[in-house]
This record gives structure tokens, sequence and C-alpha cells, in this order.
């Protein structure tokens, strides 16, 4: 059905002739047709209407030719429809005035109707779907629950997310009734993003690094398996935690389809971490798109050497930045689309 | 000569009835005592006045007892020495009106006279001993060179410290003299401290785990190599990397004598990383000082028995938090000195 089907065999760990490629928040300000219409629509006008996000979402493929579209959307639309007051802020990041706190406050979040409150990224999917017209395959995704608790305590981006830790920490069974709700939920909504069409799903689970492994196994991981569970036998499933190496073992055997590694794990210690067998996805550091193009295919291709072409797809260990000169995106892209393996 | 010696038997291997504790930034804001200080005198006052510096650096000591003092302080000491313009803004952290963007700005950086920019530190390790009276050692410290030109490009503390990086990345040769300049002042500085009276020093590099793997052996790690050969045989030198768990290997043939790790890696991934044989310290997630007193003391419990009684300094895993209650903290040095080894 897929033409260009190399992002959804590498998930299945099919021989490939080279890797796939698609960058995190490939749809974003480092393109100036996105920034048109940035100026134009507020962050959730652009969320909400689906023409404007089907038309972000094909961007960065038009520009570039990635192998896999991820839909534009934002992890922090699900807090939303589960009645908690979310704004974006201009150059401050999201912000929510009604931070939770207690048991109260969770008490007050409801688990919504996903048609009702979130049909408006069914529509998006949909109309995704007819603009890439099978080109590549098309990535729905959620946030982790632990990293939408994030922000639904601590109210905005944070260094360690303290308050979110002191809530779960000191209110544990307030946190853990929390974090079922926004499971539930995402489940539902990533059950109906498949339904509507995407191919595969990942859940960004950006601030897992911030517990410890124990912790991470309570307040995180519980709950990501989870949505891998019910999600599994629908879709292909990517499991990315940022700075949740420590992880990878027990991740590999979750029912995930490929595992995002960050940066700072390097290949030997992602495949070592993560027993040998699972698709992995990753890891160039976002900040090094600022060196020029030509290091930029060097490092590249040796990246796609250490983890080697098959069950690998190629991505940044984190979302690409706003002020990535275009020609640098381009080359990361192109290097891939370049390689030849060794012999 | 020292009456408490548990924290330096712990340095060289040797067998010990309990493990030491102390707390990375002990000397702070959870203490009253501490915040009394703070209402009369900003901060770089606080740290140039001997008398101040070393009442700060005694008053955990006096309160908890922990088996080390470490002189109060701070990492920006040392960009200050090298004629580059540091505020402690309050409610904001560190401010550098004038951040290196260029090899010119770099050019400007001197590698000072220790003694006359930085001699307030030695004599106020000097009062802190006579303060100490041999009943606990002194710990002086320094900041990563890597660390310390962080701050000294980004101009203030940052999420992901992207304008150092940037710098690193497009500008290496700058980069790299700037850190050979840190370096140097770095290593007569911690030279100078352990002639003025410190038992042991520290090097923290809080923003190594920004980097890959291969960016932290270019840009940090050759630096604390240069440190340690140069202070090894002068004093036992921690290294603690934030973040840093892939380099742990590394480290722990460095010639360190102990090294600091973060909460995210566990007891055994640390031993495993680390070879088995070196000290390790840490690695208590600072948050968990929040959890009630009684979930502390199981807590810090079952971490020396997964770490070990020897070779192991029991510490949180970076700096204690400004809200954590007092009984809190004495809960977590409590536990360490009831400890009773499991048969």
């Amino acid at each position: 059905m897929i033409k260009n089907d190399l992002f959804l065999k590498a998930l299945k760990g099919e021989t490939v002739s080279r890797p796939p490629v698609w960058m995190m928040r490939q749809a974003g300000r480092y393109l100036p047709e996105f920034m048109e219409l940035k100026e134009k629509y507020d962050f959730f006008t652009r969320c909400q209407t689906p023409e404007l996000a089907s038309e972000i979402t094909v961007q960065p493929i038009r520009r570039y030719g990635m192998d896999a579209a991820i839909l534009f959307s934002d992890i922090l639309v699900i807090p939303q429809a589960m009645n908690i007051e979310v704004e974006m802020k201009p150059n401050f990041g999201p912000f929510l005035p009604h931070p939770i706190r207690d048991q109260k406050g969770v008490d007050q979040v409801i688990v919504p109707d996903i048609q009702e409150s979130l049909g408006y990224v069914m529509e998006a999917i949909k109309m995704t779907k007819e603009k890439l017209n099978d080109e590549v395959p098309l990535i729905g995704f959620a946030g982790s629950p632990w990293t939408i608790l994030c922000y639904c305590v601590q109210g905005q981006g944070s260094k360690n997310f303290d308050k979110a830790k002191e809530f779960c920490f000191t209110q544990p069974i307030a946190a853990h009734t929390l974090l079922q709700k926004i499971t539930d939920t995402t489940i539902a909504y990533l059950k109906a993003k498949v339904a509507a069409g995407v191919n595969a799903v990942q859940v960004f689970d950006s601030w897992g690094g911030m517990l410890s492994p124990t912790d991470y196994q309570e307040f995180s991981w519980q709950y990501i398996q989870q949505i891998i569970d019910a999600l599994k036998e629908e879709a292909p499933v990517i499991a990315f935690g940022k700075g949740c190496w420590f992880a990878l073992r027990e991740m590999s055997q979750s029912g995930a389809a490929a595992l995002g590694v960050d940066w700072t794990c390097s290949a030997q210690n992602a495949r070592y971490l993560s027993g040998g067998k699972i698709t992995l996805q990753g890891n160039f550091d976002p900040t090094r798109l600022l060196s020029p193009p030509k290091t930029i295919k060097r490092m590249v291709h040796e990246m796609i050497d250490t983890f080697g072409k098959d069950r690998y797809i190629v991505n940044l260990g984190h979302g690409i930045l706003p002020h990535i000169p275009l020609e640098n995106a381009g080359a990361f892209i192109e290097a891939v689309k370049e390689y030849k393996p060794r012999d």
C-alpha cells in the first residue's frame, strides 16, 4: 500500500537497502514555510485546524523527502482534552495556569470522549493521508503519562520538574490516579489515531530521565507498558525515553516495535542494553546539526556504521532546534539517502 | 590527624564500619542559619569574605555532623578570576553580561595569578580548618572546564546549553583554547587549595551529560583528566559528572580516587560500568528528600545495601534543593550513621 516502506520494514526488523530517516519535530520552526503559517495562526489554531495541521505535516516531506511523516500536533492536546487549561505562551512555552497539586485537582480531571474532544486530530490524519497519497507512512504520537503529569503538576517547563516529583513522592495515590486517567485517555486517543489512518505510533517520554530507575518503573514505565499492550496489535509502537538508557532492557521486552534513544547512549551501549535484537531509532545530537554540512554527513555515516543498517531508523536524539540552517537539515537527510553499507 | 577519617578511608578503598556521608550543597538554602547570612550579605560577599565562607562551611557540620565539610564557594569564582564578569541574580541564578562567542572573546580571557585573584579562598580554607579543629576532613572543589565554558558562552543557566555547544561545534579551535585556559587556571587553583589545607578535591561536571560520548571525550573529559593528572599526587580527586554514566569506565582508569554518580545510574550499573573496584559516591535523588523521613531512611539503607558499605561514600546524586525540610535532611544523615551491614 505505502510506496516507500523502508520505515515499516525497519519496524518489522526486515532487511533494507538503507535505513529509513525522519527527524523528531521535523515539521517545525527551522522551516520558513512553517514560520509563514506560525505568523498567521496561533499554536492551538494550527493544531486544531485540520487544513493547517495536515499542511504543516507534509511541508518537510515536500522539501526533504523523509521516509516517514509525523502528524503535526502537541503532546499537550491530551491534558487540554482532559479539562486542564493549557496555554502556549510565545517565547516561554507551555503554561498551565491551574496546575494540579492535590487529590481535589486530580478529581476534577476527566477521561474525555475522544471523538468529541480530539476529533480534529482524526480529521487532520485523514486530510494528511490524502495529501501524502501513500508515498510515505504517517506516524501518530502521544506523550508518556509521566511526561504529561510533569506539565500538569509543574505548570510549565522545568529543569528538574521538582514540583511534579514532589507530588509523586508525597502524594503517590493522587499521582497514580492521575497517571491512570492520562493512560486511559492516551490509549483511546492512539487507538482512534490508528483507526483514522496512522501507520505507527510513538510515545514520547521526554522527562523519564528525571527519575531514578526504581521511580521510573513506578511512575512512568508501567503506564507506557499499558499503552504498548493496548496498541501493539493495532500498529507498531515506538517508545522513546530521553535519558532512559537504564530502562532499555525492560523496554526491549515490552512488545514495542522500536526504541528511541538519545545521543548520550552510543550505538554500542544502546544495542547492548536493549539486548541486540530490537529496532533502534536515533540518536544524532540535535545541536550537532549546527556543524558544517560536510561534518554532519561524515557523522551520520559513522552513526549508521555503528548502529548497522538493519533494525535501525535514523533520527535525531531529540527534536530539531529552531535555529538549524535549512542546508544542514538537508545534509542530514541526504547523508542517509547516499549511505552505502561498508563491505 | 583528622579524628573522623571515614571519608578519607573510603577514598583509599579501606574497610570501614559504615560508609561516610556528606551532601552536595550541604551548606545551602535549606538551612535557616544560612538564610540568615544570605539576607545580610550578597552572594559574592559571602564567597569572598573568609569569616562568612568558613562560617557557612561549618554550619551543616554543627547541625548534622556529616563526615566531611565542603568549602562554601561557587564554581564561577574561576571565570570571575579570569576576567569574565559574573553576576548572581536573585531568583535567576548566574548571569554573565558579556558571554564569550568568538576567538576575540577567548583572547581577552586571562589565566590569572591565583593568590592575587583567589587568595580569599585560601584564607577561607585556613579559617575553616581552624573551626573544624581536625574533627572532619575538608573538601575543596572546582567546576569542570566544560561546565565553566557552558556558563561563559551561554551567559546563564540553560536546559540544553545550545549556545555553548554551538560554539564548540562551529568554532572548535576557539573552544579548545578557552577550555585549556580554564584547565590551567583550575589546576593552579586546586593546587593552591590543597596547599592551604583541603584534604580532597572534587571536580563537578554538572553539564557533561549534555554531550554525546564522543563529544564528551573531546570537550570535557580530556581536560578533567589533565586536572586529575596534576592533582592526584597531592590529594585524592573525586570526579563527578552528572549524566555521564557512559564515561564511567574511562573515569575509573583516570587516577581519580572516587567517582560521583547521579540517581539515574543504579548501584549495580555504576559498579558494573566503573569496573567494580573504584570508590563510588552518590546517588540519592535530591527530590526524594521530600519523601517522609521514614521512607528516606528505608531508601538510604537499601542504597547502602546495593552499593555495599566499602568503597562507597553516601551522598545525593546532585545538590540538595532549597525547600527540603530540616528533618528530612537530618533523616538522610542519621540513616547512614544508624546503618548496620546485613549479615
